[in-house]
């Protein structure tokens, strides 16, 4: 059987954790995959926790016990969390976005691997301590980042439909009044989807009135799960009472003005933990 | 300026391309990053290149010239494959599965971010020198993976939506006949979402009859982009001759028995590239 040179060990362990973060690998899983003893690993786990530190990528922990071993939580520095947030806010404010009756076009954004990725590290690094056992959004728009956030958390994702499907089997289903339109809706999610007595986080992309955001944690309800947070990525200013009163946006459009062409969106300065219970 | 050792840096680099595989990384970008000369981190990538190739993680390319740099081209060695896709058949055909009328429930598994994530990795790695510019695909099921692929060949993904959205803007939709139910559907793309000439990829949940995928291949047309490939997760078995004849498929679905409860799924022995120009 092969082995590996340290830096082959350091290299490979950081790719194996980057594919993986939040999930637990046992010493035995790395210790058989190099041909190493557990003390060579725990000797590469050293040296990886350091790096992970020094470059700021997050931290590694170790976890004792039958269950245990080593977990990489990821966090984005401070530095790189401007840079991402300035980006973003420039990117949507791009005047060409703008569509008639003072939408913006934003799927570009929400559906790219690169950006969906990046805030989905910004909000799975505010929840990694939170237990959270899965992502709640609904379709379509929010599906990219809140997929990208389970991944991050390496807990399942459930996508919630708007209308019923065969293929999703039993269902329970809510009746919900938009937040901005008024017209009623209706949110629909296969009861195989998510166990009771879970703990999950809603992502979405998007909170006007709110209503949407209602519904889903009225829908969670039916599933007797707790919401740990509800998480947005665009709130909207106006109107500042939403339907959903704990809720943590990443940035927030403070005006969309179709004559001048100007979109405001800025980052979220409240943007902090909310814990609803 | 903080300076880094050698398998800190060689941690740091496998980091940094598994977070972003397939994306041409300058060596300026390092060499500013880790404040060492551009030399030292040649030979770092030379290390890298080295663990890479000898634990079957893919390959590293050097790309010369003035937009050049580096790039992390990832690919699943043949006995994580086979295991992926074993454990693929055994999930997909629990009994359990089976909800009346004969159909099955994977939205669980489409949804997980481990399972879209590996299978993203066979399809990526059978593309990966197609220049591919977009992944494509249509709601709702097929997104996770579509999502994945997209994320892995650093492209921007398009999602066609079933209804025309006021915050898509000016859109091409289309009408085509489902080819399992005939029933006559429609499906609108956002014109901002695609450029014109480009080369996308379409990836898909399932495909039984083939209309969808059809559709996709139409409505392409009239974006006039060229369809690179139409790879879906899992095929069904029957009907044989399906609306689109060039495909591939991870899996294939040979027989749902509702009454002996029986799910019969497995690896399509044919998985390999298909390029139909």
């Amino acid at each position: 059987m092969k082995k590996y040179r340290r830096n082959q060990r350091v290299g490979a362990l950081m790719k194996i954790f980057t594919d993986r973060p939040n999930h637990i690998f046992s010493y035995n899983y790395f210790s058989e995959l190099f041909n190493a003893a557990k003390s060579t690993i725990s000797e590469d786990i050293v040296i990886v926790k350091g790096l992970v530190n020094d470059l700021e990528f997050g931290k590694i922990e170790t976890i004792s016990g039958a269950s245990g071993g080593v977990i990489y939580i990821p966090s984005m520095n401070r530095k790189e969390q401007e840079s991402l947030l300035n980006d973003l806010c420039q990117t949507f404010s791009d005047p060409f976005r703008i569509i008639p009756g003072g939408y913006i076009y934003m799927s570009d954004i929400f559906n790219s691997p690169y950006y969906s990725h990046s805030i989905s590290k910004i909000i799975a690094s505010q929840y990694s301590k939170q237990s959270i056992d899965y992502v709640v959004t609904v379709e379509t728009k929010g599906i990219p980042v809140a997929l990208m956030t389970a991944k991050e958390l390496d807990v399942p994702l459930a996508i919630i439909r708007r209308n019923s499907k065969v293929t999703e089997g039993s269902t329970l289903s809510i009746n919900y009044v938009s937040g901005s339109t008024k017209k009623i809706e209706s949110m629909t999610l296969s009861r195989r989807a998510i166990k009771e007595g879970s703990r999950v986080l809603i992502v979405d992309d998007f909170m006007k009135g709110g209503g949407t955001a209602k519904g889903m944690k009225d829908l969670m309800l039916e599933f007797n799960v707790e919401v740990i947070g509800v998480y947005v990525v665009i709130s909207t200013k106006e109107p500042f009472n939403k339907l959903v009163k704990e809720y943590n946006s990443l940035l927030v459009l403070d005006d969309v003005d179709e004559e001048s062409r100007r979109i405001i969106i800025k980052p979220n300065d409240d943007n902090k933990i909310r814990i609803n219970n």
